[in-house]
């Protein structure tokens, strides 16, 4: 029951729930132990805030419900590929796994040649059409 | 009188504000029109959250302050050279430009070829002697 697919799927709720409030939709669980400990979706736009990406909140949230900043035997699903910005956070939470949906080529983390922390397993793909079909469409709609 | 050396104290006041809560004495000002909008100090240890550096903090409150996301006609003032994080979110925020006093050669963006947003001018070296004894005082201290 518990696969990255399982997850992942969740992470995509929130990015719906980015969409409802036209944000660019991306979306992120982070998960203990099977558990789900943060959720959360880009409110760029509704906090006037740049750094409010899914990632960023949802390490804070983890981090907190924790009670440390250490995000140690936890696993982020997030449903695109995270930012230079998201990339250095989670490098600090020295968080063990990473499960990507889909890439971003362009503002990815991964094609500037950073990486994640040595301890960070990544994985790529997890529903991988559906995570990149979200964002075109948001994209489509704008223009 | 509102020169780079005289935002730069600030930022040193705000390190020493980090440095008296046992943080890594590093702080931050945001300037607009020779007018502070926001002051920061890193506050990682104290709020368990590796996502607290000064500038992250600085760019919500500018933010915050002028009603829109994005910090332009704006100047941040940082006591070291940003993260990789740090790094991404200036970027995101397109400010305008940032004063950086002491190099961060390991865990700077700089070294990383990681580069600020085309709109945002650099400057460093602003009370660098300063800026970089606070932090090596800090960390001597811990060993």
């Amino acid at each position: 029951m518990f696969t990255d697919e399982y997850f992942m799927k969740i992470a995509l709720q929130q990015a719906q729930e980015a969409l409802e409030k036209d944000e660019v939709p991306i979306g992120c669980v982070i998960v203990s132990q099977n558990r789900i400990i943060a959720k959360s979706h880009n409110l760029t736009e509704t906090l006037n805030d740049v750094t409010a990406h899914a990632e960023m909140q949802a390490i804070t949230s983890a981090a907190n419900f924790l009670g440390g900043k250490y995000l140690i035997n936890c696993t982020l699903y997030v449903t695109l590929e995270p930012c230079v910005m998201c990339c250095g956070a989670l490098n600090w939470s020295q968080i063990s796994k990473v499960v990507i949906g889909a890439r971003d080529e362009q503002r990815g983390f991964i094609n500037k040649n950073l990486s994640l922390h040595p301890k960070t397993e990544i994985v790529t793909g997890i529903l991988e059409n559906d995570c990149s079909q979200i964002v075109k469409d948001f994209f489509k709609g704008k223009r």
